[in-house]
């Protein structure tokens, strides 16, 4: 394991900070930061801002034009060896004459995976690896998760009151958090590559499930909305198929699919049983279609089931101050849970006042 | 309003400081503190420890001796002027020499009421009202509920999975919460003149409700238990009825009660309509027991009761980090909400981590 001093270490908190920027627009690819030293002083930042776009290296070698040579590279993630949409990082890098590389953690991308330091280190550049990889390793939870695992990174967000409920029995739910937490979903919704709902909300509220805060920038994009509807279901009038952006509906039976197909779905046929969607397989599924973080906003019967599975990777719970009581919807059903010793236990990592809401962070503790 | 100084106003906060002395023991009578300050320095503290021993003047006038005369007495509450079980305080405050009183409320019982205030200034002391009240009344909330409501200050606890469930379908409940919670609600059940719950938390723990946390000292005393049970269904074996205390059963109809008198049970009948128990009525019966503070510790038939009857105070949940699902019991049973509207909206007052778990403390906000 490499040493690092305090001021490298700040270095990297600044590529990590600069990483951020490409929060709701680099998706697929991951987000990157850089930073170029000489001489103890920042010469050039850089992040990767669109896929498609300059990568977080060139956008810093541009920035130092000829302070480069001979500067030290701090980049959150190992600089690319294959030409992807835009020629490899390393051979701008070496052209640039940088005389070390510090990067957070390897890419897992197989195309890379460890290859890019090496070219660095042939060439003669000193390569260092490992400094804030926790922090690297969080920020790039969703594209870690599709590369190493080949499943999108599970963000269960459910809106509730303080006693557990999402809706009334026949589906009311509007306003049951406030305008800061409803406004903290939009983030969540833009730094996400898909949002998953359930065949049952589509039926009841007919929802939209597109980024609508204009103040984040997504490039115009809008995440791919995906809905789990083993029968075909959807109506083909529902809103989100008149709206920008991809619609997936994840079925077991695309017999009945031709309506939703004119009008605009994609039609991902995937295996189940006993009328229940194999969730694992809809997951392998968007990972292909290089969803890196997946949002779920979804009644009880998919957050129970993706919970049960043991699908998700973290809950994000906006808990408003009512008292709804029993005349109303849970928040997962679970059906196979009969005993105490089936729940669910979960680690709480951070809680958040929005407003009168409360936002609890979650991940599955076992 | 009278004006105080920052001193004035540190005085009267160690008075409401000794007066906690009293929280597991003072009741039915309230907690009350007393500073004596002569020529800026304390010259005797008291607080009042027992109902039937000296109140909390008495014993700071007899720890400063003859230091008392000429001195500024700080005392939470408006000194008594009655003779019950001791003779009135004020008496011996005249009788000390004391120059000055400051309170921080008048005392509601109508055997005092402002008497005490003015035989004091009668007797040519100074008199001051109002300094720190608020924290003075957050202190009295039982005693006051119970001298101008004619009815205790509810409090209502549960401990739940963050998707507000209490129990499984078939009743198992055990550690849902931490010992950390657990112990947090030993002190509640301390400090409170009572402990209710419901005949099915009866049927289905057997439960104790007794403190038995042996560092609170309660003087020996055990809460009183009071069991909500319509038809008086409790079993004569029920292990709360051969433990040290009180436990008090209110039904609508005793006539089936013989067996549980002799059991050691106190039966209070209660008018109730529809097989439910007018709560509101057995409130006024504990309040005639000189319950001040009532820790409501049930199901949730009688926790929405309460809170559909506009009876709660205070809840206090203990949220544990488990998802428990839907093949359990919820928080409230609340028939009669069924539009969103009818909803009860909450304040939240405090979020404090016991160990893994979040207590929520919360007032209605409506």
């Amino acid at each position: 394991m490499p040493e690092f001093t305090a001021a490298e270490s700040a270095f990297m908190e600044r590529a990590l900070s600069l990483a951020t920027q490409g929060q709701y627009t680099a998706h697929p690819n991951p987000m990157v930061g850089c930073v170029l030293v000489r001489d103890g002083n920042v010469v050039g930042e850089g992040w990767h801002a669109v896929a498609g776009e300059p990568h977080a290296e060139i956008n810093a070698l541009l920035a130092a034009g000829d302070s480069a040579r001979g500067a030290t590279v701090f980049v959150t993630l190992e600089p690319c060896a294959h030409h992807g949409k835009t020629p490899p990082c390393i051979e701008s890098l070496i052209r640039a004459g940088v005389s070390e590389v510090v990067v957070a953690r390897e890419d897992p991308d197989p195309r890379v995976n460890g290859k890019g330091l090496k070219m660095l280190s042939d060439a003669g550049i000193s390569v260092r690896c490992g400094l804030r990889k926790p922090e690297a390793d969080a920020l790039l939870a969703g594209f870690l998760s599709r590369i190493e695992r080949g499943r999108p990174f599970v963000r269960l967000k459910i809106a509730c009151s303080i006693d557990g409920r999402i809706a009334m029995a026949d589906g009311q739910s509007q306003w049951i958090t406030g305008d800061e937490a409803r406004a903290d979903v939009q983030r969540l919704r833009a730094r996400s590559g898909a949002i998953m709902t359930g065949i049952g909300t589509v039926l009841a509220d007919d929802p939209s499930l597109t980024v609508r805060d204009s103040s984040l920038n997504t490039h115009g994009g809008q995440p791919i909305r995906v809905v789990v509807d083993s029968k075909l279901r959807t109506p083909p009038t529902a809103k989100m198929l008149t709206l920008p952006g991809t619609t997936v509906i994840a079925c077991s039976n695309d017999h009945k699919g031709r309506r939703l197909v004119d009008a605009g779905a994609v039609l991902i046929r995937i295996d189940g049983k006993h009328g229940l969607l194999d969730l694992s397989a809809v997951m392998s599924q968007l990972a292909l279609l290089h969803v890196n973080d997946l949002l779920v906003e979804a009644g009880p019967r998919l957050a129970g089931g993706l919970v049960e599975q043991k699908l998700v990777d973290e809950l994000v719970i906006y808990q408003a101050p009512h008292i709804m009581g029993s005349e109303t919807m849970g928040m997962f059903m679970t059906p196979g849970w009969t005993e105490l010793g089936d729940r669910q236990a979960l680690h709480i990592t951070e809680t958040r006042r929005f407003g009168d809401d409360t936002r609890i962070t979650a991940v599955p503790a076992d």
